[in-house]
């Protein structure tokens, strides 16, 4: 049934791109993400797979369809990413992990890979979908990033959807906050020195990256955090060149994981310069700096990236990532184990 | 007779070091900014000129000190900064700017480049000390950024020394608040499209960067942000890559200028990457990215950089940047405009 649905879906967004064939237009593309980590086979239920596969092809989807319809690259990630904030699946808009304070405070940033712009809220509390929040910085205020209350109050002045905090809540994050201060309160929990291998943090920060047809790339990330995070922590989702970089020249890269590390070592950027000054493929940068920059020194997680000619790579250093992907040939792909 | 002070301060802080010689130990060296911006001679009175001298000596040769002494490059950027946080000259600290609600955010990061770890504080306002802050989180927390309320809390945790908000305050910057607020309310100032050109932003961002004797180079930034900031934005100074970055195998590097611009180019990283990645000096990396990346975008500002042999540049594309340095020979340079 729900594959019938997808396939229905799938053909329609293809109709919507009209009779041009692949070879007719421009080659356009998009990757998205919903998370890297300890995700494997023996601890999904077959419905809950299937569940990860269904929303990821729709988002994923829903994407491509943008593009196909000439849209632009940006428009493309936000409706692949308003999918995923939308769906109790992610650690992203509904379904966001929990603060020590049992709220939710959420983080996103957009960056265009021709002009070099970009947006991101930090600490948002109350705005429905913090990637669009973004793009609104980024197309309608002078900055970059914005936080906490401010970010909040240009919302509002924005016009953007806006709603209760509660709004966020699921029942399994809950028990994850729950089960991760247990763990922290038994330890040292004031110096927070915590190996996250041994939480289910859950990771599950959703993004995505596109090429369109006018040879533009974007790249998106959205997300709630980390499980039980205090005192105003921001990872690397809302740092422009650790968890969201695009630049045309060489490529656009949205990062899921242990935040700190990848701000650390401006994981998303770094990719990109490797491309640019090295001259490397997306696919070498992207292996590279998992598996030699950051596993040696713990940062696991995982990147989407795309260049300009529409090339995806997909590379992660967990068991798993949940992931999509629809390539210049028009082949969806959809996978969350290091198999498929 | 502040001249016959400065005098007998670098003696002091020489003879600190004991009788060892350049020559005997392992090359130290240092490099500090206050900002850049339009800095022409004509604006400055020669008792301001002096002031300002006065000053960036006094602090770099502070840096200076630690490192002949022994003390680490984070030790001896920390003790630079936090004399130019005490000074009212700077936008950083005591001196820092206004927000558009008369408050005072501050901003400061910190990075070493031997183990690549970092800290920074976003949007605090009753520390004292922003880069001792930015230094607490890189030491005693498993973040990297903390911001707001959140950040305020963990630096009283720590034990840092708090203040009232009004600690910051000066005559010069609330007089500054009014003449940017009475131009922006002037034109359409919800769309906050304003030309940072024609009104006094004055940046005054400080940081270092310092190379110490067992190699180790590190880079510290710390702001006030611009004047009449809203909506909790963020400029660079606390972005790892973008207003600060340190890698042992490159280069450390601090910004100052127009943020949104450095980050969206993340300068920090960038200037490191292409010496790491193209092999150009840290002269030849600075002068590019200053020059021929930010300036065509309208990008303004300059930047501090040392690698792990001591070499120091401090380019900028500005009438003038406050800067000083003391080489691997012990040479003291302080100069604020284009010629000295």
């Amino acid at each position: 049934m729900k594959r019938l649905f997808l396939t229905a879906l799938l053909t329609s967004a293809l109709s919507m791109a009209g009779a041009a064939t692949a070879e007719e237009q421009a080659p356009v593309a998009i990757a998205i993400h919903g998370g890297a980590g300890t995700i494997l086979k023996a601890n999904l239920t077959p419905e809950q797979d299937q569940a990860y596969r269904d929303k990821l092809n729709e988002a994923v989807i829903a994407g491509y369809a943008v593009l196909k319809n000439g849209g632009s690259s940006t428009d493309a990630i936000i409706a692949a990413i308003e999918i995923m904030e939308a769906s109790p699946l992610f650690n992203a808009g509904v379904g966001a992990v929990y603060t020590w304070e049992a709220e939710h405070e959420l983080d996103a940033s957009i960056m265009e890979g021709d002009t070099l712009n970009a947006g991101a809220v930090a600490g948002v509390k109350t705005i429905a979908s913090p990637i669009a929040a973004a793009r609104a910085v980024m197309d309608h205020s002078v900055h970059v990033m914005l936080s906490g209350e401010g970010a909040q109050a240009f919302a509002v002045e924005q016009g953007l959807a806006m709603v209760e905090n509660s709004h966020f809540d699921t029942e399994r994050r809950m028990r994850a906050l729950e089960k991760v201060k247990a763990r922290l309160l038994e330890n040292d929990h004031a110096s927070l020195i915590v190996d996250p291998a041994t939480v289910d943090y859950k990771f599950g920060t959703v993004g995505a990256v596109a090429l369109d047809a006018n040879g533009n790339i974007a790249a998106g990330t959205s997300t709630g955090g980390m499980t039980a995070k205090r005192w105003g922590r921001v990872g690397d989702s809302p740092i422009i060149g650790a968890g969201t970089w695009a630049d045309n020249s060489s490529c656009a890269v949205s990062a899921t994981g242990h935040g700190e590390f990848f701000i650390r070592n401006h994981v998303a950027a770094d990719i990109c310069s490797r491309v640019k000054y090295q001259g490397v493929t997306i696919a070498e940068a992207g292996e590279t700096v998992m598996q030699d920059v950051l596993l040696p020194m713990g940062g696991t997680g995982g990147v989407i990236i795309i260049d300009a000619e529409g090339n995806i790579a997909m590379p992660f250093n967990t068991e798993g990532m949940y992931r999509a992907s629809v390539d210049v040939n028009g082949e969806v792909t959809v996978a969350i184990y290091k198999e498929n």
